[in-house]
C-alpha cells in the first residue's frame, strides 16, 4: 500500500500537522513504557493500545516502523524529584525482601502478560534502564561539556536557567511558563541547597550508602535520573531527531519537558518531530484511585484481572480482554475515556455486532448480478472514509462508526431486505478486505465469539457446535422435544448463544 | 514440606553428592540461557524444561530459589575464540539490515514463547550481557588487579599459565589436561601473537571500526568475551560462591571451565558448589543437524513449531507441547534423548494414560471402608519411591513409573477389578495429592487432553461434550442410530475419542 497523507496532532504545536517522516519509507517511534514496580495500571494499557494501532496503522500504511518503548527499572523516584525520593524498584524490593531485579522480572513479566491477553505487537525493541547506565553516563558528561548541567557533591543538575538563555523550548511542551514551573517543581528540602534554581533537576544522583541500585560514574556511585533513560535510549536506538514520540497525557511533564531540555543540552537539536499524547482513563467518570470512598468503601479502581474475571464490585460481569480493547477503540486516543459496566455491556454487543458482520461477510458466497448501483456507491464511500478517518489522527470511533454502517448493509443483504444484486462483485470483495484488514491488522482485535484464538480447540468447539445445531434440527424434525429442549436448557447454562438466521443457525459465546 | 535429603551429581566431582546448600533455606541457581541471534533450538528447549523441574522439585522441598538464567545478547562469537569470529547476533544484524537489539527483542520474544508453550516457569532474574557491561568491565579490572589476565593492544586475555601456578583447578570440570587444551584450542592467526599462551581467552575485545556493538571501557572501545558475563551476572545476583549452576553438557569446554576461571581470577574462589549439565538431545539416533543428508536431502532436524504443527516430514502428525514435555521427562536428564516419531506415539499414550489416570483419581468418590491392607502398604511405597527418585539426582523416569504401577491400581478399582476396600481413605487422598503434586507442580504437566488451560473454552468443550455423550446414550436408547451414528463419526472427524467405562464414557482430544 503506497502512504496515505496522513494527519496527527502534535502536543508540541498543539495543532494538527501532516505527517512528513525524515526517511520516506521509515519511521521511528518512542513509547514511555511502565515503571516495573507494581502490576500494571488499567490506565497505562490504554495508552500501549492507543499506540499499538497507532503502530499497527502506521505499518499498513507500508511504512517499516522501529518501535522503541522502554522499561523503567532503575531511577524512577517515589516524589519524581532529585534524591529525596526512594527509587520505587528498590521501595518495593525494600518491602518484599527481594534482590531489586527480581522485582524488576517479576512485574515485567507480568506487563508483557497482560499486554499479550490485550492482544498488542511486541514492540521493535523494549531497552531497559539498568541497561543503558553507560549511555546515560556519557550521555550527563555530553550535557555537562556542552555547559547545560553541573555538578554538586557528586550528583549533577540540568541547568534549565542556562538552556533558557540560549533557547525558549523549555516549557513548550507543557505550555508552562517560567512561574508555574517554580511553583510546579516541589523541592524537598535536602537538595535544594544543591540546585541553583528551583526548575533544575537532577540528571546523575549521588547514591545514598543504603541505597541498593549504583554504579560507579565520573561523578559518585549513583543512579541515572528518571527522565534521563528515555533522552539516551531515544538517541541510541532512534538517531539525535526522530519522528514520533508518545506517552500518557501526564508523562508531559516534567518527564517529557525534560526530556527534551537533556536533548538540547546533549546535541543542541530538539529531539522529536511529533509528541503524541494519550488521554487518561476514569472510572464512572472519576480519576482512579486506590483509596476507598469514604460511604461505599469502595476504591474507584479496577485491574485488568479483575476486569476479566468479573471479580470486581464495580462490573456486574467479566469482560474479555478482545471487549475492552473494542471498548478502547470507541473514543478518540486524545479524549478521557470512561470506563463504566454500562460502557462495557454496550462494547459487548458492538464487538459481537461486528464480528457476527464479519463472519457473514467471510462465510456468504456472492449472490449479486456484478452491477454497480447506488448503493455500491455508497458502500464504497463509507469504506474510503473508514481510511480518511485513520489518516485524520487515528480516529479509530468515527471509521469504527463507518463499518458500523456497512454492517448495518451486510445483516440487510444476509436478511434478504437489502437486493444483492445492488452490490457488485468487486465491492463485495473488497469489503471482505477492509473489514478483515480494519478489524484484525489494523484494530487489532481477535474474533473470540467462537472460542477462536484457541488453535486447534477452538476448531473443536466448532465442530461440536455445528454437530449440536444439526442434531437440533433433525430430533426437531422427529418430533424429539425433549433432545431439542435438553440442547437448548444445556447451551443457555453454558452461555452459548443460537442465533437463527435466513442461511441457518449461527452461534457465540457469551 | 520439610526439606528432604537430595542428592545430586556433581560433575566437577563426576559423582552423587549429598546436596548441602549455603544457606539452609535459600538456594542460588544459574542456568546459562539461549544467545538470541535465531530461533530457539529444541535441544536447548530440553536443557531448559529439565532445569525447570529442578527448580521446581526445589521449591516442592520447600526452599526458597533465585534462580537465574541469561540472555546472551552481545560477544558469543562466531567461532568462540577470541576476536577472530563475528559477533553471532551483530552478523544477524548485518545479514537482515536491523539493529541488533531488534534481532535480540524478536528472538528473546520467539524464546518465551516456545517456553511458555511448554509451560516452564520464568526464571527469578533474567540478565542480559548487554545489560551488565559496567559489571563486566568491573570484573576484568578485578582480574587484571589479582595479576590474571594481561592486556595487548586494547584486548584482555586471562592468564591460564598464572592460574595453573596457583591452583589445580583450571581443566577439572571437563577433564581435560592441559594437552588437550592446547589442541583444542583453535587459534585464529590475527590474534595468535596477542596471547601469551594458545589456551589463554579474551575476557575484554577490542572492537574492529566496522563492529557495532561497542562500549568504552579502560582499555578501548570494545565488547566483552562471551564467557565473561556469566561470572559477572552470577557474582552479582548470586554471590561468589553459590549452589548450583547448569546448562547444557556442550558448554562444558570452554564455556563453563572459563566461567570458573575468571571467578577464580577476580575473587580467588571456585564460584560453585554443584554443577549440573544436562545431556543433548538426538534425533532418530543422531546428531540433530540443519545440513541436508547426501541421500535423503533431508535435514536431521526439527524445530519446536514444526513438531507442534506436525509439519516435519520426520513427524506422522503433530504433537502437543505437553506430550514432548511427557517425552522430556521419560528420560534422565543425564543422559542423552533420541526423539523420534515413535517414541512420541508411545509418549503420547503415556501422557494420556497419566492424566486419565489422575482424573478417575479427582473425579471417583472414596468407595472403600477405610481398612488398611497389603495394597494399601504397597500403593504408599510407591508414593514414597517416587519422591525418593526425585531425591535421588531428579530422576524422574523412574518416578514416572512409579505413578504408572499406581495408575494401574486406579484404573482396576475403577474397572471393578481390584476391591475399593483394600484402600484406606487416608492412602486413597494421599494418592490423589500426589498425582496432583507431581504431575501440574513438578513435572509441570498441562491437562490438555479435555482442551484444559483455555480458561473458559475449556468449560465449554467440557460441558457441549457432557451434552453430546447424554444425548447419544438418550437417542441409543430411542432407537435413533442415525443421530447416534453421526455424533460417532463427527467425534471421530474431531478427533476426539470417547471411553466408556464402569461410571460413565469419558472423552480426550488426540
Amino acid at each position: 500500500m503506497e502512504h496515505k497523507e496522513l494527519f496527527i496532532y502534535n502536543s508540541f504545536t498543539r495543532s494538527k500537522e501532516k505527517f512528513t517522516p525524515i526517511d520516506p519509507d521509515r519511521i521511528g517511534m518512542y513509547v514511555c513504557g511502565p515503571t516495573v514496580y507494581s502490576d500494571v495500571h488499567l490506565g497505562n494499557c490504554r495508552t500501549f493500545i492507543s499506540f499499538d494501532i497507532i503502530y499497527r496503522y502506521l505499518m499498513h500504511l507500508g511504512y517499516k516502523v522501529r518501535y522503541v518503548r522502554n522499561i523503567t527499572d532503575v531511577g524512577h523516584l517515589e516524589n519524581d524529584v532529585d534524591t529525596g525520593g526512594e527509587d520505587k524498584v528498590a521501595k518495593k524490593a525494600r518491602l518484599e525482601q527481594l534482590e531489586p531485579m527480581e522485582i524488576v522480572q517479576r512485574y515485567t513479566n507480568g506487563f508483557h502478560d497482560v499486554l499479550k491477553q490485550f492482544n498488542t505487537l511486541n514492540p521493535s525493541i523494549e531497552p531497559t534502564a539498568t541497561g543503558h547506565i553507560i549511555e546515560q553516563i556519557e550521555m550527563v558528561q555530553q550535557i555537562l561539556d556542552n555547559g547545560f548541567a553541573y555538578e554538586k557533591n557528586g550528583s549533577v543538575y540540568f541547568d534549565t536557567q542556562k538552556l533558557n538563555a540560549t533557547s525558549d523550548i523549555y516549557g513548550t511542551l507543557s505550555g508552562k511558563v517560567q512561574d508555574d514551573l517554580l511553583t510546579e517543581t516541589r523541592d524537598d528540602l535536602k537538595n535544594q541547597s544543591e540546585k541553583n534554581h528551583p526548575s533544575d533537576f537532577a540528571i546523575w544522583v549521588k547514591a545514598e550508602p543504603k541505597h541498593i541500585m549504583k554504579w560507579e560514574s565520573p561523578w559518585s556511585l549513583g543512579f541515572p535520573g528518571w527522565h534521563l533513560e528515555c533522552s539516551a535510549m531515544s538517541t541510541k536506538y532512534l538517531g539525535k531527531t526522530f519522528d514520533i514520540h508518545g506517552g500518557g497525557m501526564d508523562l508531559q511533564f516534567p518527564h517529557h519537558e525534560n526530556e527534551i531540555a537533556q536533548n538540547m543540552g546533549a546535541c543542541n537539536c530538539a529531539p522529536v518531530n511529533y509528541w503524541m499524547h494519550a488521554n487518561m482513563l476514569l472510572m464512572n467518570g472519576r480519576k482512579m484511585s486506590k483509596s476507598p470512598d469514604p460511604i461505599t468503601g469502595l476504591s474507584n479502581s479496577i485491574s485488568p484481572e479483575e476486569l476479566f474475571e468479573g471479580t470486581s464490585p464495580h462490573m456486574s460481569k467479566p469482560y474479555s480482554p478482545m471487549i475492552v480493547r473494542f471498548f478502547m477503540l470507541q473514543t478518540h486516543y486524545h479524549s478521557t475515556l470512561d470506563l463504566s459496566d454500562k460502557a462495557l455491556l454496550a462494547a459487548e454487543k458492538g464487538y459481537h455486532r461486528l464480528m457476527d458482520a464479519n463472519r457473514v461477510l467471510t462465510d456468504l458466497a456472492y449472490g449479486g448480478n456484478d452491477q454497480s448501483s447506488e448503493e455500491d456507491v455508497e458502500i464504497n464511500k463509507l469504506l474510503d472514509q473508514a481510511y480518511e478517518d485513520m489518516s485524520n489522527d487515528f480516529n479509530c470511533p468515527q471509521a469504527l462508526s463507518r463499518l458500523f454502517m456497512v454492517a448495518t448493509k451486510i445483516n440487510a443483504i444476509k436478511n434478504g431486505q437489502l437486493d444483492f444484486n445492488l452490490v457488485s462483485r468487486t465491492t463485495w470483495e473488497r469489503m471482505q478486505t477492509t473489514f478483515h484488514n480494519f478489524i484484525f491488522e489494523i484494530f487489532g482485535l481477535k474474533d473470540d465469539s467462537h472460542g477462536g484464538g484457541n488453535g486447534a480447540n477452538g476448531e473443536v468447539l466448532d465442530g461440536l457446535m455445528k454437530l449440536l445445531i444439526d442434531i437440533r434440527q433433525d430430533v426437531r424434525a422427529k418430533k424429539d422435544f425433549e433432545t431439542s429442549d435438553k440442547i437448548r436448557d444445556t447451551l443457555k447454562e453454558l452461555n452459548v448463544i443460537l442465533k437463527d438466521g435466513k442461511d441457518g443457525t449461527d452461534w457465540s459465546i457469551g
